[in-house]
């Protein structure tokens, strides 16, 4: 497949600001070949494109009935407006028409709407959320931040497998190492989920390196941090507030515009640099951005979703899982039992082990 | 009590550095009057005092024998070395030797030490650790640190009703507000823990805000944060982490000794600032700082152990509790219930609620 090849469902409607922003997004990713279908309200996104110039570029309107909207139950929302514009990406994407979604709508609304339409993978319960959360490593990826809570330890071995894929895939990064958040770098350290986790991941054929600790997250001392989705969510968004206080502070204290102060956001903020992350353990590519992004985030979106298409992320993330499914300790039921010597399960590629 | 008559046993040989560090920092701190027993082995300490104009200071020596490492099982190493300068400063304290004790060793022995020696308040059961772990919101305390893993949901009252006693003490804040944190602002979010915390507070009697966000934290949206220590210990050592990479990148960036490198340590940084923190729900004051510690900060962590005294600090906290006691939730066993209409028991000042 091409790079011209690949075309992706836009919910045109999704994010703060709409057709307004969405459609220049489309425009822009369309400009680089890709083909962009945008789900929403006809007539404005018809408007929208008349501001553009958008002729002869790769764009389709695919016109839906309503949005679902932040804060919404999501599944009760799917069911009562079965062509709003995120439910319509999605079948987009289960009907061959589109190889991706993006949308920068309701998470939860995404993550309902990928379940329904496109199925999750084996081994996984509902689809996990995960990305790099600090633009100083950004090669970084915690997972879960935030679908997940409560995680059973063996959920966060689903994890390392899922980020270890789009380590490999997306990042290409051949040797992908897999940690633990917790609250020492010692074996035995942590809560009982930690403890759990911890002799589930050294069974799990992944490549563990053990536990690391919040201070080594800066650092990119793994590639893979799996930790629950309590913990993720709080340390992302405490990064996004950090960020925001301190490239403001830098802003007030250093001469207008100085370059300073956009590198300093960018050592935190990390939302712009991929402009979303893809909907771990789906059954297809469904790339969720901030509600806040506006043109330029949206066509990185755009490009993330092209390139975990391109480099069959999905694929991927069955293969990692299907692997996983073969070691002794998940086939016994995710008991903390260790491989048996001469077991005849197929090991992982020497590489994978650090 | 005046200033003067303060005297506090400072563990001499705990922390990286030991003596080296720990007499100058003592000197300082007997400059501004505090009277310091300087808990080790006498012939290094006397060695060290001549290198420092420390004539006619409030300083003694008291002879210790060893020092319990970083790393030891505490008990086990209190047990053995009985005479070891941590055993020691806790065992003045509680001979009325002194009022307070301050270590940068172990934290582990500093916990076992103080509750061997020192006791906890009613309703507590290991001593908690919290503190403000952001410099840009200085006067939000995160209750635990990490002390606590796995706590029943009854504890995040406690930490919540040990912060407002420091809050309202030390910080002299009159109405401090407590805070959940948690991965949404809405009642009903997180995790079972949360779930049930955020219940128990509603019915505490104390001045619970709600929840707030990992985003909410630089802002100062509330005096005390209360949350397992699982995740506070590693947001605060992520936050630690993310200072020693800012800081070194804007060195790097900006010119030689620019202050703008120093203001952007100190806007994540809080160590510093008071050099330590005390051990939450103790029967006693123990204030317990970071191995790393020079002399400029031991000197400080001498000044806040001063200031717990001066202020009350262990008799607000019984205080505190006591109130929390008295409230019908805790008494029916920590449950899940709100309080009666028309119970007798106290109510809170007005100024307790916001």
């Amino acid at each position: 497949m091409t790079a011209q090849q690949v075309t992706i469902a836009l919910d045109a409607l999704g994010g703060d600001y709409g057709p307004p922003e969405t459609v220049p997004g489309a425009v822009q990713a369309a400009r680089e070949g890709i083909r962009v279908l945008l789900v929403g309200e006809p007539q404005a996104l018809e408007e929208e494109l008349r501001r553009h110039n958008a002729l002869g570029l790769p764009l389709r309107v695919v016109p839906a009935e309503g949005v679902v909207q932040e804060g919404e139950p999501p599944l009760q929302a799917l069911r009562q407006k079965p062509r709003s514009s995120i439910a319509l990406c999605a079948r987009l994407v289960h009907e061959g028409e589109a190889h991706a979604f993006v949308t920068m709508g309701s998470t939860g609304a995404a993550m309902a709407a990928a379940t329904l339409e496109l199925g999750l993978l084996e081994g996984v319960e509902r689809p996990a959320l995960g990305g790099p959360i600090l633009g100083c490593a950004p090669q970084t990826l915690l997972l879960d931040l935030g679908s997940h809570v409560d995680c059973r330890p063996g959920l966060l071995v689903t994890f390392g497998a899922l980020g270890i894929a789009f380590a490999r895939r997306f990042l290409g990064i051949p040797h992908p190492r897999v940690a633990l958040l917790n609250v020492g770098a010692e074996e035995g350290k942590g809560n009982r989920q930690a403890k759990e986790a911890y002799a589930l991941l050294k069974a799990s054929g992944l490549p563990f390196i053990g536990n690391i600790e919040g201070h080594d997250l800066p650092f990119g001392r793994a590639e893979v941090v799996v930790c629950d989705g309590f913990v993720g969510n709080i340390l992302m968004k405490l990064v996004e507030g950090l960020g925001e206080v301190l490239a403001g502070w830098l802003r007030q204290r250093l001469p207008h515009a100085h370059p300073l102060a956009e590198e300093m956001a960018s050592m935190l903020n990390v939302v712009d640099l991929y402009g979303g992350g893809p909907l771990f353990g789906v059954r297809g590519v469904a790339v969720v951005g901030h509600g806040r992004s506006r043109a330029p985030t949206i066509a990185r979106a755009l490009r993330t979703a092209r390139r975990c298409v391109q480099v069959g992320l999905v694929e991927g993330m069955e293969e990692e899982l299907a692997r996983l499914t073969a070691t002794p300790s998940r086939r016994e039921g995710g008991e903390n039992t260790p491989p048996k010597t001469g077991d005849p399960s197929p090991s992982p590629p020497p590489g994978d082990r650090r």
